[in-house]
């Protein structure tokens, strides 16, 4: 059994006539957030001004609600700091974790990691110089690519694409043994499933807050640095307010305590404010009840589509363990198919080659959206719905 | 005589009872920015979901924006991008600079740069190796240390604290004449006087928004790359949204065209909207008469507080040419002479170890301000008000 997560759900303000599974690129909009926002606008920049600073708490807020993003990711208090984008936290993580393991040049990671994490690698082994390598493998081949030679290991638990999940703790722990370090990117996992960073042993974790995390679109990143960690890494990145003293204005760079160190620059308060009104709605409900609802829906889209489309091919593990909380399909005309969907209310992406892409986040779906949009699908393949002109035309952004 | 600026006035929700001395830190609120950020989380991100990032134009926002701020500080259509921050900008054209002059390893900077320039500096230069040096000499040094060592010449053009301006033609003229190349940070110019980076030659020229081009806490930030180099320069931060075709996925970094490639992560959407609203007020003014106005506050702002508190020392050049928006005092008890003109209305800001700040802004500051606040700043001085204990009290944020 399920909780019911209907209460939820209407925390969210959805338009009418749309079954959004795609919040694990966008998260649809929190009911509280828009007030959230103007009272940061009006109040608090309007009227406090620079003592909005202080006064307001602006200059705190990523610490505060790294700690509450800490919560839902199994990170102990005070690890977690937001800020940037997900590439620059990935970037840190990556000198950091390089610089801890000076006899070793390779970045072990996967061709299931999302490409962000694969360029930001490459230009930092562009910059350290030609000893430095990123060596990507099959996302299956990365426990048996473990070796002396890695200096670090970076991955992406829950694939973009697929929906596959890695064994943070199993590939950890093969990590550890080989005297690597594991950098884990969270993005499609944090909000979306229970994490566990510090009992699964991760040095460094990353992610961002605009998909199952609701932030809104360009809400700030999170970095994770294991404690044992914290006072050793160095962020690369060396911004004033990562200093010892930020207002001190010395002339020469010294890192700040632990965590604070991976901050950078001024903190974007208004997406921070966005973020703080959608935690709260985390603050009600608890992520293995989310995990078993989320599988319960992905389990009946996977055998709903199966039963009445037999031209997708699941791309997405059987095995819940193996999961996360999205199902993908591959089609050869999958563009297309995607915006005969989107055309009929069902808001899925699409994802090169031919990857047709569906989120599930049990705080605004039910199993009513999950049979609906499987109608929907089945009509649109069985009656060629996706073979008209328009749907073939690409937008940049799908 | 200057333009009368009373219209522009009425632009900006400021608080009654406020003499606002401290736009150069954090600008005010703009009458329009905040119906226009709620359009952006209720009628695109609530109602729109993922397609906003096509519909709204969310995707473009950092060139469409950049164009508008590019026409602020001289440069060519095209050429400026927004998005991170300040100090992430910093790193990127210091990164690409230094690699277009590969057989010299000094980034030449000066004691009056703010300080998270000089520690995004140190930061790179760790990363590339002992070889590399960061280089500091007094401001007016720079000129004089100029010379075929040097890779790379970043400075501020307006001195944070003193408000000292830089000639930026001349010192970058002379940087090129050593086969050096240009770095301007524009933090405390953008908005505030008449810049041209391409007929000054820049090379790189970066800033941010929440100063004078009133943004709000933690805007985004800007960066220039001049069209000569636009297609060499090499970002180091290899973002997915840098890439040449991100929603291609591909497995290997290509840097896209031209200023494109200066993009890092998903863009701060709501930051962006905000700085759309206050770049309106833009373009309905000419930045000479903003110029000839702010110079006629700063002169007589300079002029009552000499005639009236002899105790403080000006910090902030006479000399128009050489002067910002700003004009700085010196006092040992800096600190505590800024809490108490706070507490009487009068908001600038304290910069150890013995600035007080105060930034002028002829958009919404008139010269009845300027005489209403040397009033409150002369009896302060005159009656030793700032002489309490609780003016003393550091806050971290002042």
């Amino acid at each position: 059994m399920t909780t019911d997560f209907t209460a939820t759900r209407s925390l969210f303000d959805l338009p009418e006539g749309v079954i959004y599974l795609d919040g694990n690129s966008l998260g649809p909009l929190p009911r509280a957030t828009a007030a959230r926002v103007a009272r940061t606008v009006t109040e608090e920049w309007g009227q406090m001004l620079i003592t909005g600073w202080n006064k307001a708490g602006w200059m705190e807020m990523p610490r505060a609600i790294g700690d509450r993003i800490g919560r839902l990711i199994g990170a102990e208090k005070g690890t977690v700091v937001m800020g940037d984008t997900l590439s620059i936290k990935v970037y840190q993580a990556l000198a950091s974790a390089l610089e801890m393991r000076p006899g070793r040049k390779v970045i072990l990671s996967d061709t299931g990691n999302f490409p962000s994490d694969l360029y930001m690698a490459q230009g930092l082994c562009r910059t350290l110089g030609p000893e430095y390598e990123l060596r990507t493998v099959a996302p299956e081949a990365v426990m048996e690519a473990l070796d002396e030679t890695v200096a670090v290991m970076m991955v992406t638990e829950v694939d973009y694409r697929t929906g596959r999940r890695h064994d943070m703790a199993a590939l950890t722990a093969r990590a550890h043994a080989v005297g690597a370090l594991a950098i884990w990117d969270l993005a499609h996992s944090a909000g979306a499933l229970p994490v566990e960073v510090a009992a699964g042993g991760a040095d460094f974790a990353v992610g961002c807050t605009y998909k199952y995390l609701n932030s809104g679109p360009g809400g700030p990143a999170f970095i994770y640095v294991a404690p044992r960690h914290a006072e050793v890494a160095r962020p690369a990145l060396s911004g004033w307010l990562g200093h010892a003293a930020p207002f001190a204005f010395d002339m020469e760079y010294r890192p700040g305590a632990g965590i604070e160190r991976m901050r950078v620059g001024t903190p974007p308060i208004l997406q921070l404010a966005a973020l703080e009104a959608s935690l709260d709605i985390w603050d009600q409900v608890e992520m293995s009840e989310i995990r078993a609802a989320s599988l319960a829906l992905t389990d009946r889209f996977i055998a709903g589509v199966e039963a009445a489309c037999p031209d997708l091919e699941l791309a997405t593990p059987r095995d819940h363990a193996n999961r996360g909380s999205q199902v993908s399909f591959r089609h050869p005309e999958g563009y297309a198919i995607m915006q005969a969907l989107i055309a009929r209310g069902v808001i899925g992406d699409f994802r090169a080659p031919d990857i047709l892409r569906f989120g599930f986040t049990p705080l605004f779906i039910g199993p009513e959206d999950v049979d609906a949009a499987v109608v929907i699908l089945a009509d649109v393949m069985a009656n060629r719905l996706w073979d008209r002109p328009e749907y073939h035309a690409r937008a940049r952004v799908t």
